[in-house]
């Protein structure tokens, strides 16, 4: 209800994430913008806002152009940021690139909005992988930040600026920090940089063989993207969360071997084969993960409610209905 | 020892700090080089090298020139990265130029190092002001980063590069976090920037009225430039630092009002005012600071030698003796 004639933007909106978003904001009666570059693999795509592409406005432009985003913040009631790039082995090649994108462009956002709605709630999509060479499970928001690769030092950096935006200006910033998140409309094309359950649900709808480093035995904290969606929604209408880094994680470990059975045990297809740890990406592994989730318990009141077999369920059919666009 | 007949690279060498480190530097035998843009307001001051300056090879330009800094940084077997801002109160009227010089600015001294001389020992100057709102005292490497401001933000996003170096690509970098470091040849030319220690210095020298917000009593970490300096020296020849923050602070507590008494004191002349706070420094102001110095002393083996008065002294005497040249 507190969305129900109000203005948002979301940047990256046409993204996996920002899409569903979008969605979930239109149903509650929000006027909703969307600013989003189309970036080759960036996930944004025309068709995740199919069904209400007339009734979004939809700003085709960059978050680091002054004027683009100035013109799409003005007069908003929300701002959910989400446009950014996430691919770790990307980073290594293009580290500028990287820190363009999520430095440089949350802080022509977060400059946008407190020009223009300083008012407004922002909501930063930041990620657990912040946290990097992990010390202590299950992780909590205070535990310290060891990037293992730039994509992961820039992502905090941006965070970082959020919460100086916060205490020196008063924008209300929430910086979520997002755990591995799945379901519709996820970026399913082939490219270097794809996350692994991006990878893993295209060769499952597929047919195709899986493949694990070492025995798949290491840990990730899923979250399914309408629980995902719904903390963003939360942490927009909740003052106390200004300033803070809000974990976003089921809190439920999950081994990349389990999630691998658990796609092809849904679509019927497919195949397991484990293979030994390659040297890039074994240097920049990042251990267990299984978010703290206390603190987000407490302030938004959110958990995490899809479990993993519903919600692969839910995206292994979405997937198998759209194949034709998303693949 | 280990400095003899090896080869340096100080990044912002002719500032404060960085032309100390380059005198020691000089006198361990060590050949230096030194990267400074000589920006105006940022302390960079080629009388700061006076006397050895035809010993010192000195690069004028900017760390973000690309070509520039692959120049300097070629064949080192040491790279202090010094060079950056430090103004909080910038930082709010100009965050984009303060995210360039140190963020985007540190990336390139990081990718020309893994360039050019991938083997050097990489220490990055950071400031415990990265750690913003102090939660808990003294504060350890672990609290959290809680930037107030720009400027501590974009510190601390360069010191997370510089983790994230050393984890993807093996640079052995060490990330100093410095309290509030004085001494002979800090910037005391009257500007916006300036930080309160530059100008109680300057004004006790002048006899002047220093003033203090409130009634002083907030507390900081004081650390003498030469201990400062010995950190640095240390910590490029300590291959277990790599990868870590280590706090370069005297974790004796110092308010304001002692340090103004204790200046006013050494020189015989100047007086304390008290007013109250002004509304932006009450919103950027961090609180008390005292480092928990047990990490940098159990991996360097350093602690502060120089205690608060003999260092005012010593600071005292060299801008009576050089105030024709500094103000």
């Amino acid at each position: 209800m507190a969305y129900e004639g109000k203005r948002a933007l979301v940047t990256g909106g046409l993204g996996f994430i920002g899409s569903n978003l979008v969605r979930a904001l239109h149903e509650l009666g929000c006027y909703v913008g969307v600013i989003d570059n189309l970036a080759p693999d960036l996930g944004g795509n025309r068709y995740n806002v199919h069904g209400i592409e007339r009734e979004v406005e939809v700003f085709i432009g960059d978050i680091r152009d002054e004027k683009a985003i100035r013109d799409a913040v003005r007069e908003r009631d929300f701002i959910f940021h989400i446009a950014g790039t996430g691919s770790h082995l990307d980073s290594l090649e293009k580290p500028f690139q990287d820190l363009e994108i999520n430095a440089v462009g949350t802080m022509c956002v977060l400059e946008a909005t407190r020009r223009e709605s300083p008012a407004a709630a922002f909501v930063y999509a930041g990620t657990r992988s912040e946290y990097g060479a992990i010390r202590t499970s299950p992780v909590s928001e205070d535990h310290p930040l060891l990037p293992t690769e730039p994509n992961s030092a820039n992502k905090a950096a941006a965070g970082l600026q959020t919460i100086a935006y916060h205490q020196a200006f008063g924008l209300q910033t929430v910086w979520l920090r997002l755990t591995n998140i799945y379901g519709p409309r996820m970026l399913v094309r082939q490219h270097a940089g794809m996350g692994f359950m991006n990878w893993f649900v295209r060769l499952a709808v597929d047919g195709g063989s899986i493949r694990l480093y070492g025995d798949g035995s290491q840990v990730r904290d899923m979250v399914y993207v309408d629980d995902c969606v719904r903390a963003f929604l939360l942490a927009g209408v909740t003052p106390e969360a200004a300033g803070e880094a809000l974990n976003v994680g089921s809190g439920a470990p999950a081994s990349l071997a389990t999630i691998a059975q658990t796609l092809i045990d849904t679509t019927g297809r497919g195949s397991i084969e484990c293979v030994p740890f390659p040297d890039e990406a074994k240097r920049i592994e990042i251990g267990d993960y299984v978010a703290d989730t206390s603190k987000i318990e407490r302030l938004l009141g959110w958990r995490a409610e899809v479990g993993l077999k519903d919600g692969i369920e839910r995206t292994v059919r979405f997937f198998e209905e759209h194949k034709d666009t998303y693949w």
